[in-house]
């Protein structure tokens, strides 16, 4: 059996929920609350880190720690879909957009947004910074943009087919749409681009989350928003 | 012919050094002052950043961009020495440990030491921040201590061979050693397994590395430090 530890609104847990439904490889979910840097949790991953998976078959525990291992893990130990590419080419180019989304979006766009109004909130860290936020709107929709400009000649971000990049991308704005920060209105093409993922069945769980005290936005989990 | 555009003290741009010179893969190295934002450039790498590995073979450009890309592209290309590992679990572990200091070690000690010291003066942006040092020193210590944790039942930090998780760390510490600031003689074990990376012949380019009006600390090159 397979268990995730993972944070509901992490952007890089909702990545590899994602990848295991696309790859129909199934596992429970276990939240773990990393502020706590629990002995058991630090155990499994001395970064303190989520996400985590954990494998227990025939006895033996297997532990792949961190969002980039379990992707490329998981694209080893199951092959099809495949998820990240064919040729090394094409594997360069998923891997250059997964970590756009992963790195880029998440420090220009989501720890602008979310990062201020909810992470701080949570953790106690107080107020948002109001210009950090004005940033994140800002830049949310060179994002957009920058979507938009590749389905100009794309089926998915990364060529004909959805791959980590993808999974990457709609992961983050998943969350940065929880909390009603994406300007769907601004860019129709990024919009659709969405809209595709939004509808796919691997999507559905991430829909359905509800977190206490944080409703979601209005269109959050709505299929045509 | 392969060209890597690199920035010199970029430790991610040093890890790809490090990798090709491994591999054995004749590469040029080409300077790229990534906050000019060059149009030529930009059209390499919409995210402007360095490294990017460009291939003109047979009349073809293939581009990576990207350090993960880079490296997992240089691995599928070129097999032998194997930098990540064999099995899945071995390649999860490397993956694990490059992405703790690409990310982990670059965030707390890299930016707080380089960030403030060298890089915020280099850009103009003002003084470096006395609180952000002393915590940069602080978390180096934990560092060191963690490589030395893994020294005990290992001969490189992800198993019994060399692979990009030492390329990783040994590139982020190196940077921070041109400038000085890792405390070697607090833990003789890390400072062994830097030796055995420094002591390489892949890793005798960085070393001869010295930017104008930065001269590195007196032991930076010394195999014997």
């Amino acid at each position: 059996m397979k268990t995730l530890h993972h944070l509901w609104l992490d952007p890089f847990c909702r990545k590899v929920r994602v990848a295991l439904a696309e790859k129909n490889i199934p596992f429970e979910l276990k939240s773990e609350p990393v502020w706590d840097r629990r002995e058991a949790f630090l155990a499994l991953n001395p970064a303190g880190e989520v996400p985590v998976l954990v494998e227990d078959e025939d006895g033996e525990r297997r532990v792949v720690a961190g969002h980039e291992a379990v992707c490329e893990y998981l694209e080893e130990v199951c092959r099809e879909p495949v998820l990240i590419g064919e040729t090394p080419a094409e594997r360069a180019e998923t891997r250059r957009l997964a970590a756009w989304f992963d790195r880029k979006f998440h420090a220009e766009v989501f720890q602008n947004l979310v990062g201020e109004k909810l992470t701080k909130r949570f953790l106690g860290l107080g107020q948002p910074d109001s210009a950090a936020i004005r940033a994140g709107l800002s830049n949310i929709r060179t994002h957009l943009d920058y979507i938009a400009y590749l389905m100009e000649a794309r089926r998915w971000l990364a060529g004909d087919r959805l791959t980590f990049a993808d999974l990457a991308a709609a992961a983050q704005l998943s969350v940065v749409d929880y909390i009603g920060d994406v300007p769907w209105d601004y860019n129709p093409e990024a919009r659709d681009w969405y809209a595709r993922i939004k509808s796919r069945p691997s999507f559905r769980a991430l829909l359905a989350d509800r977190i206490p005290g944080v409703p979601p936005s209005s269109h959050y989990a709505d299929l045509d928003f």
